[in-house]
């Protein structure tokens, strides 16, 4: 019988979990740097990003193995990009997944250079990775740098503090979340497959699901944030604050953002079935994503 | 005739930075990201780290072109640790070399940004450098990120957060400039030899090289502080604020530290005969940084 979705991600999470530690634990660096690192990348985080770069290899190909160093690599490149976004210069939030963020734990400081070090580590763990060529790590080197960088989430993060200010359209909405969470998502699941031996033709169509992936997941980020506001503040749809922000909701409805995300959904899976791929957890991670309640 | 060291520096600076202006004028991301990455590479850096990768390659080899690209990715990365050093959270600094440091020209959250976008986007040009091959790139990004992320500088810095509330040993000093500044110096003159070809016995000697290289321009900074303070501020050394800070001059006195740096001095210079690069200018660089009054 097929595992079903939950105890799938269940698992890889495990294991993606302790190839972190692994990778943290053999660090001989000052006891706060490695407390303060190790803090937020234990803070309970999903492992969405890692879990789909697994589930994007075994489309293509068994033993996940070889996809695990870049899975780790990319869950403390999120992990980084998460202590910078929480600090006081930008989203000043003092709590994430209800642990004290980084620099409340410890102190700025130090959380903006466990941010530094997370990053500059990521690069280095995948020019070692023994189960790697040499071709395969530049490869995932140069993509993962642009993905994450000036011209990716980087460059993500920078609009969308100018958009938190204003009200933008859809289309410009849409460029900022393809920036800032999009490539990261495109970079697993591109990573994933290209390990995994995947066809020249299915990678194109795995960057065609990943584009319409970071949609679905962030049409229903938006959409949760209505319902939990609802649901837990007693606050209305459409208050002067809320209306300021630029989500789907506000530039659609509720109603037009759920349909807006199934039009998504249809889309990710026909790029799947183009990507021969349609078989695999893939395909339930779209579900898995358009339904999340958190 | 032989060219003069500081003409050396001064032609070999200005091709750095017009390969630096090259790898920034192509990036196409968001106007207000891409000047605050330009306005740190150009706020007049001496530039000392690529200089240095220029002259090791060219202590056993011709035409640098070859580490060029390695030289204004070092250089990024530099940067990039200058920005964040200077936030209010680090060392609060409103001006370096004279202008308005990063965060004080644009604000907090894009010198944050920006930062993050030098560190990885050095990485980027280096796996794109179309003139190594895979093992080489492979090679430098490893050693790269080994120099500059939590084992290396971002270590160093953390530690000297500490050191600067309280008075340490000279072996401590020593430990904690060897990683915030050491490291890059050592990344710098190895990358440069290792493209040049130099041979595994001179990699060796160059590495002790770069480890007094390093400490000689360390001490030089710390007398360049006394010095200075005395000549601007009128301030006598030995005033309590001074007394807590761990420096050379503090824990040997000027003319100890003095003796220090010569001692030093010769010591790389003995290094760089074993490495058969004692006709270069590396030669001339370790008298140069030994004797540079800013």
């Amino acid at each position: 019988m097929r595992e079903g979705i939950q105890s799938y991600i269940n698992r890889n999470k495990s294991t993606i979990e302790n190839k972190i530690k692994h990778y943290i634990s053999r660090l001989e660096i000052p006891e706060r740097l490695k407390s303060s690192m190790a803090y937020s990348l234990n803070a309970g985080g999903k492992r969405l990003r890692p879990v789909l770069m697994v589930a994007s290899f075994e489309a293509y190909n068994e033993s996940y193995e070889k996809a695990l160093t870049s899975a780790a690599a990319l869950e403390m490149i999120h992990t980084y990009s998460l202590i910078h976004d929480d600090l006081p210069a930008m989203d000043d939030d003092d709590y994430r997944r209800g642990k004290l963020t980084n620099h409340k734990q410890f102190d700025e400081a130090t959380a903006i250079l466990a941010g530094d070090a997370l990053l500059t580590y990521s690069f280095e763990i995948i020019s070692n990775d023994p189960l790697l060529s040499n071709s395969q790590k530049v490869h995932i080197i140069s993509h993962l740098a642009k993905c994450s960088g000036p011209a990716g989430m980087v460059g993500g993060q920078i609009m969308d503090m100018k958009a938190e200010k204003q009200k933008v359209s859809i289309e410009e909405l849409e460029n900022i979340h393809a920036l800032k969470t999009g490539e990261l998502l495109r970079f697993a699941i591109h990573t994933g497959a290209y390990l995994g031996e995947a066809s020249a033709e299915e990678l194109v169509y795995l960057d065609e699901f990943a584009h319409y992936l970071g949609l679905v997941f962030q049409v229903q980020d938006d959409i949760l944030d209505v319902i939990g506001d609802e649901k837990q503040l007693g606050k209305r749809i459409g208050s002067d604050e809320d209306n300021a922000k630029s989500t789907y909701p506000n530039l659609l409805g509720l109603e037009g953002a759920k349909e807006k995300k199934g039009l998504y959904v249809q889309k990710a899976k026909d790029a799947l079935i183009q990507a021969k791929a349609d078989q695999s957890y893939l395909m339930d991670l779209v579900d898995f994503f358009s339904n999340r309640d958190q």
